[in-house]
């Protein structure tokens, strides 16, 4: 059966997955920097798994990529405008190649056209409840698992809805001390999973929470 | 200088030290027994190290006791009742022979006299506030360094404050999903510090807050 996976998910030392005041010139918002501490390690193993390289982060890192065949995100992970599209000519943080190369579901209020982008990439703009969405996924998966890209809100959406199979948190050493808490709003939700696997990097520690 | 630390304060992967519905005949919360999955690193660890067992967990677990010359700690770890005291005969959870063998300070609206231990342990009972407790503590602890034993709510409080100088922090595998948190409301708190280690364990992870 494909499942339903979340990887990569990082958050602080006390659960923040980004900071106060989300916004286009600070996406993860105040004073959490894209490549900064809570994602250097994400950066480093991205780079050392383009060179090769093994290890704790990398592999983990390279996990989340295999057997996907979907992806769903908020519209806030694509972009940083709220409300009403006022500037279709935004197409993601990613540029003209998504590093996606499959169908992704943008959950948003306020859908647009499709987006069929350079290497296989296309953004689908919905309004479906997430669970008719992730039946789309999972056809546009073919067989495949579907992953569910982030952020926050995405996430505990589909954990209070007990619909995803695995989840792998990468928690960094720092504090942000107010923000956006990825485990929170899920109370019910986390009733249904154990923790697999606990394993520290020398940069990071690695979860992977499963179903019972 | 004599420092301020805290040590072997476990909290659940989602950041929780106690479920909800704190009481007498379920100290930790809902859901939460004493030497289940929250605290059974600390549990294991305390017998090998009375079995003259080394590894990372007994460890962590021996440095909490070194060097420390007194405790403090809130009235809710001293005990469950809550309010004007109803009932002097409560000595505390730990017994006639409390492991503490110091000077206990524990923070109170409703003092009442100190209670003299075997064992070298002598709570005091005190409605002064954390900085003058600090202070007093010092003391008493005569050169050596002071322990903020818990629970959350008094971490909380000389975090805020920005006097605890060291914080080992150990993360249990498992979620509970609702309950006390031990890094909330504490903002500002978080900001003079920065992880110095974090080490998995085949149990738990530890990590180690310091001074930036």
């Amino acid at each position: 059966m494909p499942k339903v996976r979340v990887h990569n998910m990082t958050i602080s030392l006390d659960g923040f997955s980004a900071g106060e005041n989300q916004r286009i010139d600070a996406p993860f918002g105040d004073g959490v920097g894209w490549g900064d501490e809570l994602h250097a390690w994400f950066v480093e193993a991205s780079r050392d798994a383009a060179a090769g390289k093994t290890g704790t982060d990398v592999d983990y890192y390279v996990r989340g990529d295999e057997n996907i065949g979907a992806t769903i995100m908020g519209r806030n992970m694509f972009g940083p405008q709220r409300g009403p599209w006022q500037d279709e000519s935004w197409k993601g943080w990613w540029g003209e190649n998504p590093p996606y190369h499959h169908d992704v579901f943008v959950l948003t209020h306020h859908p647009r056209p499709k987006l069929e982008m350079d290497g296989g990439t296309t953004f689908h703009f919905t309004d479906d409840t997430p669970e008719r969405v992730l039946e789309r996924a999972f056809e546009a998966a073919d067989g495949k698992d579907v992953r569910i890209g982030g952020g926050a809100a995405v996430v505990q959406q589909y954990l209070r809805a007990g619909l995803i199979d695995e989840l792998h948190l990468v928690i960094a050493p720092l504090l942000i001390g107010r923000g956006e808490r990825l485990l929170d709003n899920v109370a019910e939700g986390v009733e249904g999973y154990r923790v697999a696997e606990m394993v520290s990097s020398s940069s990071v520690t690695h979860v992977m929470l499963v179903r019972r």
